[in-house]
């Protein structure tokens, strides 16, 4: 929890500093020309000098002197470091030497969960009333800020408070599937407790899925293997020696499904808007649930009783990982034990606060403006959830919805490891590839002249495209990972997610060892993610670039082409995995060929008219016609209707799924599902998901026509 | 059913020759100003000699004429007939003389319903096995064109097949409220078969309402109270002696609840689209349900048994309207008899074309052209539940949303009666109100040269307004009584609906009286309705006239201010009726009154930006902006969460209402309830929506104010 929010600044560092330099910009620029204003204000397109002006000052001192203020003491959501942090970054954008025209808080009155400073969460192991032993209350102290009073101690935030205690049995990663096999092999799990490791399923579904099944609390941990590659010893291993986490490290976090405040689904969380009641709230664990280090984790699953964990549960403890008896072995010292959890989290209504800046775009004469308006959001409440971006969507969706023509997100701006081979990271709509390639080409990797941010990419993650040839890899928005959520599910505005990330081949951490632990601190980031801030920059540099592209075009940068070759790309996946099903149950994916089909001829079209127009030298209502086609493109696949279970997700290309077959989500998930219950009332769900991703493409394709509705 | 199609056309009629009419200026026109072409283009505003040339040439000979050949035979949805007037639409628009630039058919394949030709309904009075009376089976011939064999059978469309006896109850207008009285009379209505009037309640409602209490069977029929102010006989009162309609006349309709295809809820029904079981249709008579005629229905009411009823519930027939015994009083010869019902409608699945024209948009020069595409649909199974215009709006819901400016409906074009002074009737979402007078101000009403459409209609219609003073009432579009209904509550389209009627004040008549019976034809319009056609003409020039207006102005002639209004009469009327009663649970009307303020206060800014402005001589570009807040300000107002009961309300202001509080119909139907109930839960509903308006609005003077959201 603590930690993410040090790293979150630290994309408001990246981001920070972009605003700032970017709004320097406002202030030095002259005009000249001698055309009337209005004529020379629209055939403006973006400036490549002023583009390589913005690259040249993007400042690694700058970046690591923000980002050191910025993490000066811990800043948790609504606390008083969170409120430091709050007026700094207000105060700073106010400053009229920053070029923003104005910044403002977004206050917001929000759910969040705590533990209780004076009754710290208890896990102990017993036999009757004799406390044979117990965990750790906080991580060991390596460097004083790691001691500073408001390190949250670890606790699963919106897991509810509660004392149980029970028999321990091993559930692997705390799946459905993993909680079945341990109840088949078992027999029975009511009353136990179960101890899970951090992956494979959401964090609240770890104590979702074993309800249940009558286990009656949890505990989750990391296992080595999947963050520190087997590594245990913080004698010489982990850190403070290398980015590995130490045996005493806790990862915190949101124990909760649906992003934003949950007591205000689809309401902004003013002071006087109406809330649900708590026990209404869905997508939480109902049993206790508490975070531990491996450390303590070690000493449980090794003593565990019971038949030996398949091969795909073992982790790397020098032990064999059992089910449990439940309970552990006779030979252990804990034999007989039960294991208990006293859990104190308390939730309730907080204050937390956005910041926000905006540069106005291009109005009045004299200097450089944006053609586009800027607005830039400092997110409150992220951690908890995506609350503060999801509250300013849903208080803001229409006049977003009707103007906003993108979304940049910089959230943990470098994942590290300095040593190894780091490379560019996106996510995106796909209409927004080209942009984000553009500028990558123009952004040079740390400690090169002559290797491009793209170069690089392209060398660590790519993919062949029909298209293109061999391109970098961009990622999918299809989760609720960070503030793009609210943006790019709910709104349906064209996101992309930048940042700089270690060579996934080279390690099997599955995130930066010290991730929301008591270690990712300012220190943790100088010393082993980002030595010299050079990777900061050159996500500084990226981000800055689109955002300039994108704020200055006459023609927007978007492309169709890139959209309409990942619904290709997905119609084959979905004809693969389902059309022989499909057929057999009746339903044809002819009409989902011609849809597709459909845009690819109306994408194609649409570029062939652009590429034969003169967009400068003519009415500016041309460009302006075709930049609300490619703006509200991502807005056509909205269906508020479609994943009425999926909280805020509209959008039927990029919802989140659950099925493995990486396609159209409603379709993936429906069908997948009727393959394996084979029951009528599955398929008739796939056909209705096949319907409602075929029409959407249709709907889609017909905004990109040039022809009207129908003809 | 057959008669609202015939009037169906008679809109047709006015709306075609306002079509072709406005075709005919393209072929005509020359530009030969000097100016580059775009910027002359974009300075062109609304010419106001070309709407004067339309306004002469709206001639009522070819009024005439079209409808005549457009209502030659019945032609119900989807039968041959309806298949020649589609054939005919289609090949007038395409013909290049119309001026048009294409036309085509959109098909569906849609849910529809029909009685058996082979095995009529029935409805009989049985004592045992011996039939004691029975109904006519179809309705009185009185001239030629009323024998026609595709002259459908009186029926309730989508009722139910069924075959049911009991004993007859009179039931008053079918009302959850009159089901509760009789039953409170009563004792027990199981069993029964029920007599209601139309009105009141909607057709579905009437057996919605009627089998929670056990009735197993419904009759409707029409009170010569309500239609006829009284008239009984075809001697010498009713047709074809007036307009009034003659005892045997059946008024069929559609009995359903949610517009649009039945089987596609959200869904364009394409032949391939999935469809739910019809078992899992909502808002369908559960129970058999058959409209008669007034001369039946008197035969069954007057020999009613039991308590009288109250003064309300009575009507014009010569006798004491009573309970029922249940069944027939003693002294009747229809005494201890059974009421049959057989119906034996058949529902399934049958292809309707809608008809749309367009002329485009400028985009080229040499001849007139609006500045903005217009779109012209005939829609088809209008009838049966504003089919064809829905299944048009689900299926181009992206392109519409995106950039309709506003939707123009004219259904039943004239009213009549030709004998009840007759003046012009609108409604419309608040911001088309302004262009409609200004349209209404220029033409003059029939048989005058110095009284205008809009003078004679603030003479029979009027309020006072705190902006304009008296002006001529516009209705609200709260109901989804036409085919406006998908593009105003569903997509946010700022709509209108326009029509001639007759003086309310004259007649208790709900509705023309011939309204969907056997008697609405082309002579019935010609003698009673519309002689000479000047109503229509009046209807096609003040239609004809907004047309041209919305199309052509260089800044769309909508105002906010007039939005504004409403909201703060709604607001007066919400806390009038609820503000105490929230008080006392704890719940403040204040931001609500905050929002409304910031809506108004957003408005005046807007407009006094726009009357600040040169928009001819400026960057077209400001005058898109504002174009662009102006089009989106209804969808801004679109939560489609907000009423999951109800089958495509989105619109927050106008969707249908059940609480007789006019205000915001949320807030309205949920604080009457909590009123009603004193529930706390009620109140919780009530909070909940009063947030959900409370943020609409916030978020609409967000989408007008200047300002970027959050500043």
């Amino acid at each position: 929890m603590l930690k993410k929010l040090l790293l979150f600044t630290l994309a408001g560092a990246a981001i920070f500093t972009t605003g700032i330099l970017i709004g320097h910009f406002g202030i030095d620029q002259k005009n000249s020309t001698p055309f009337p204003e209005w004529v020379q204000e629209i055939r403006q397109d973006v400036d490549e000098n002023l583009i390589e002006n913005f690259l040249a000052q993007v400042d690694t001192g700058q970046l690591q002197e923000n980002l050191q203020v910025l993490t000066r003491v811990p800043h948790m959501a609504t606390t008083a470091g969170d409120e430091g942090t709050v007026d700094f970054m207000l105060k700073r954008w106010q400053d009229r030497d920053s070029g923003l025209d104005a910044a403002w808080r977004e206050d917001y009155r929000v759910y969040l969960s705590f533990p209780d400073k004076d009754k710290p969460n208890n896990v102990t192991v017993v036999r009757g009333s004799e406390v044979v032993d117990y965990i750790r209350e906080k991580e060991k102290v390596y460097e004083p800020d790691q001691s500073h009073p408001d390190v949250v101690q670890p606790y699963a935030a919106f897991g509810p408070a509660g004392h149980v205690q029970g028999k321990l049995v091993y559930a692997n990663q705390g799946k459905v599937s993993d909680y079945e096999q341990l109840n088949r092999t078992l027999g029975d799990l009511n009353g136990t407790i179960a101890i899970v490791r951090y992956g494979g399923a959401g964090r609240a579904d770890k104590g979702i899925n074993a309800a249940p099944f009558g286990v009656v609390g949890v505990l989750v941990y990391t296992d080595p293997y999947d963050i520190n590659d087997g590594k245990l010893s913080d004698v010489n291993e982990t850190y403070p020696y290398s980015w590995y986490l130490p045996p005493s490290g806790v990862e915190r976090g949101s124990y909760k499904n649906n992003f934003g405040d949950q007591l205000t689904p689809y309401l902004a969380a003013k002071n006087d808007t109406y809330r649900i009641d708590e026990k209404d709230i869905t997508g939480l664990s109902p049993i206790p649930i508490q975070p531990i280090g491996f450390e303590d984790a070690m000493k449980f699953i090794c003593e565990l009783d019971g038949l030996e964990a398949p091969e795909s549960w073992q982790g790397s403890f020098p032990c064999k990982y059992n089910y449990g008896g439940p309970g552990f072995k006779n030979t252990s010292r804990l034999k007989d034990c039960d294991v208990k959890l006293d859990v104190y989290n308390k939730a309730g209504l907080r204050d937390s606060a956005n910041v926000m800046g905006v540069i106005w775009g291009s109005v009045e004469p004299g200097k450089w403006r944006p053609r586009r308006t800027l607005i830039f959001g400092s997110w409150g409440a992220e951690e908890f959830g995506l609350i503060g971006s999801t509250e300013y969507a849903e208080e803001y969706i229409s006049k977003l919805s009707q103007r906003t023509v993108a979304y940049i997100n910089v959230d943990i701006s470098v994942f590290g490891n300095a040593l190894l081979h780091k490379s560019s990271r996106a996510s995106a709509s796909p209409v927004a590839q080209d942009v984000i390639f553009t500028a990558a080409k123009q952004v040079k990797i740390p400690g090169s002249d002559t290797m491009s941010v793209y170069s690089n990419w392209m060398r660590h993650s790519n993919r062949t495209s029909p298209t293109h040839g061999v391109i970098p890899s961009v990622g999918y928005l299809t989760g609720a990972g960070s503030d793009y959520a609210a943006f790019m599910h709910y709104l349906g505005i064209s996101s992309m997610d930048i940042s700089y990330t270690y060579d996934r081949s080279k390690t099997r951490a599955r995130i930066y060892p010290a991730y929301h632990t008591a270690y990712d601190t300012f220190s943790y980031v100088s010393k082993f993610i980002d030595p010299g801030f050079t990777s900061h920059q050159a996500v500084a540099r990226t981000a800055g670039n689109v955002l300039l592209r994108l704020a200055d075009s006459v023609l927007l940068p978007f492309k169709c082409g890139d959209y309409a070759e990942t619904l290709e790309q997905y119609l084959g996946v979905a004809l693969e995995n389902f059309e022989a099903d499909l057929k057999d149950n009746s339903v044809s994916m002819e009409p989902l060929k011609e849809a597709v089909k459909s845009f690819r001829a109306a994408c194609t079209s649409l570029e062939q008219s652009i590429s034969s127009s003169d967009f400068i030298n003519n009415s500016p209502l041309k460009a302006r016609k075709i930049n609300d086609q490619l703006m509200l493109l991502d807005r056509a696949f909205l269906n508020p209707l479609a994943f009425p279970e999926k909280y805020g997700y509209r959008h039927v290309v990029w919802t989140s799924r659950s099925s493995g077959v990486p396609t159209f989500p409603g379709l993936a998930d429906a069908a997948s599902r009727a393959k394996t219950s084979g029951l009528k009332q599955d398929w008739a769900e796939a056909y209705k998901h096949l319907s409602i991703i075929t029409q959407a493409i249709s709907g889609a394709a017909h905004t990109l026509a040039e022809a009207h509705a129908g003809l």
